[in-house]
């Protein structure tokens, strides 16, 4: 195990009828900038919970984050916390509104152009408080200290993280999954499944308890995964879906273990260059990158093939193929295509994608920072 | 899934050499007083590493906090902290040391009679911060708000808990167990073990996140706790052990589902009365108590049985009486006896614990508070 430190602060409301506990939650003296993204909460009935739960407070809301919140969007939410002294981010939605809020409530405190946060890792000093209402499980956001927001302008994509804008306390009732359409959902498991990959699949280090922690939340993503697009779905799914995309990415199945995060540094610039969602560009590239990497990866693909996916282990190389075959299957059974090809893409994809990870220092990812600007090309080439 | 609220604020410092953070991790205006038990950490070095760490800190000491740490104890402690104006807490030690800690910390700044904290859950209102070097992986304590301490005068082992005494960090260097005796480690990986089984063994809520760690905590001390004792155990096998012992009970695997506790407050009293060491106890108790409670807890025995055990489950009720026989030999496996008699106790050990359990209102344990006095008695008459 290699040596770590870990704490994580948010609190965490979770369970039905949690959206009330606002009321409490975000201090009475406290005048709260209400944020979400196009609006789907006003017909969901999750605007009208946050509402009600808000009603002795003094608040204002800011709507129109979009899917990979924009530094430009952003920047309209600071102005408006700059013009009406608003001193707490209520983040109303997934990963994107979150990440959003992170970023102005960053960006509302800094001194200079906030730009440079994300540009120049320009340090953050102080941040305003952010309490969420997570509306989609996925990205993990709501109870970690990381961001990425986009530039519209220049077609960046860019991370900051600072404990300043870890979320307060994160609420996230089950429910709100209900009306979810089909592609966000499976955005959601697919974004949930690979950040606990990007954490588990590297190369052994005696690391029992993240392991079998890592191997719980796959288990339970590729169990519950597919169940939850049924109108009817049971609440017990949505509730293990919801809770496995939290435990995800919260720190706690990566510390102490070697992390990759290849896929994702790829997948940034397909979204940042194709508009596609971030999960989707996960899932088509990870079962290529567990391919091209199956050699630096084989201790951890053998031990995933049969801890996770219980595959026959007599054959080792055809179990690992058939691990793979299995991931990318696991995708399908969510409703989440794995190819290019499937969003109309072909092979123009891979110099374009290059030349991104290279104009942004990507030039050799992953654990053993093998994956070469040359070999995100032949994945690329086979993601097609 | 039930619904629950978590969070764990204590930062956790992991790995070798970490005890020189204390340097950084206490304010340098702080005053601290250093508190252990019986000295071992004298000889073994780390007394040193924490001197050498607070080298430009203000500090000073107070030793002889005993196994199972007594009122009378830490009320000395407590007249110090008044004396010279202590206002930072390290505890270096156990789950004694840090559950001593936690009521010196909170009877230091408690107005009135300290012992009604324990006795008549008396509010605490403020106490002094606390961190942690922890010398023995077992209780949890070091990142959890609660504590036992045993008043000598009365045989009362009482438990108190509040937010206010959650160790600010805890520094977990595996390195400490190198000079640990076989008991104490012994009773570190089975007070570990018992803590993950008193919040998985239950009934099933559909928590599968949940169930999937707690299985990963008891498959990592199932094979990791024989290795502990071998002069040359592995780094890595102390490691596992170490995160183990913190992780089952930190609050994670506890949150959202329902949990017992009846083998830890009859293994309370078995202390309280007899002296036996906590996971003494424990280990004496909970085989007697999974067979009592063997149908109200069936769907999680075979569950346990197939995915900690891995057995036939061709015939469930002879999987159930196996995952029980292999629980016990696992406790024989870390060198922990499991009967009464092994410590030289008899039938007349069950109308004195009754009695107590009686007086401390005990009378109906577990998470359908279906184990009243008589289960209890005969419990205990099995566990000669």
């Amino acid at each position: 195990m290699l040596n770590f430190s870990f704490v994580n602060p948010t609190h965490i409301h979770f369970g039905e009828q949690q959206i009330s506990t606002l009321a409490v939650n975000i201090p009475l003296d406290a005048k709260v900038l209400v944020v979400y993204g196009g609006g789907s909460i006003k017909s969901n009935g999750i605007y009208e919970q946050v509402a009600s739960a808000l009603e002795k407070h003094v608040w204002g809301e800011f709507a129109g984050v979009e899917p990979n919140p924009s530094y430009q969007t952003c920047m309209k939410a600071v102005e408006l916390v700059k013009a009406h002294n608003y001193d707490f981010i209520l983040a109303v939605g997934g990963g994107s509104v979150i990440d959003g809020c992170k970023f102005i409530a960053a960006a509302a405190c800094f001194e200079g152009e906030p730009w440079e946060i994300l540009s120049k890792g320009a340090p953050v000093e102080s941040a305003l408080p952010i309490g969420v209402v997570l509306t989609l499980p996925a990205t993990g956001s709501e109870s970690n200290s990381f961001s990425v927001v986009s530039n519209l302008q220049s077609n960046d994509k860019l991370p900051f993280a600072t404990p300043l804008v870890q979320p307060k306390f994160a609420i996230l009732d089950p429910n709100v999954m209900t009306t979810l359409p089909t592609r966000q959902l499976a955005n959601g498991v697919v974004d949930a499944f690979v950040h606990t990959m990007e954490q588990y699949l590297t190369y052994p280090v005696d690391a029992k308890v993240q392991d079998r922690f890592a191997e719980g939340l796959l288990m339970t993503l590729m169990e519950e995964g597919p169940k939850v697009f049924a109108k009817d779905a049971p609440y017990a799914v949505k509730a293990n879906i919801m809770w496995s995309a939290t435990m995800a990415l919260n720190g706690l199945i990566g510390a102490g273990v070697p992390q990759d995060w290849s896929t994702h540094m790829i997948g940034h610039e397909l979204t940042a260059v194709y508009g596609l969602d971030h999960a989707q560009t996960l899932a088509i590239v990870l079962p290529r990158m567990m391919m091209e990497q199956k050699e630096a990866k084989r201790e951890k693909l053998l031990q995933y093939a049969q801890r996770v996916l219980n595959l026959d282990m007599s054959d080792e190389d055809a179990a690992i193929k058939q691990a793979i075959e299995k991931t990318e299957a696991f995708f399908h059974s969510v409703q989440m295509p794995t190819r290019l090809r499937d969003y109309g893409l072909g092979e123009e994809v891979a110099d374009k994608i290059v030349a991104q990870l290279e104009r942004h220092g990507m030039v050799a990812l992953g654990e053993h920072q093998a994956v070469t600007l040359e070999k995100s090309r032949s994945i690329l080439l086979q993601c097609v």
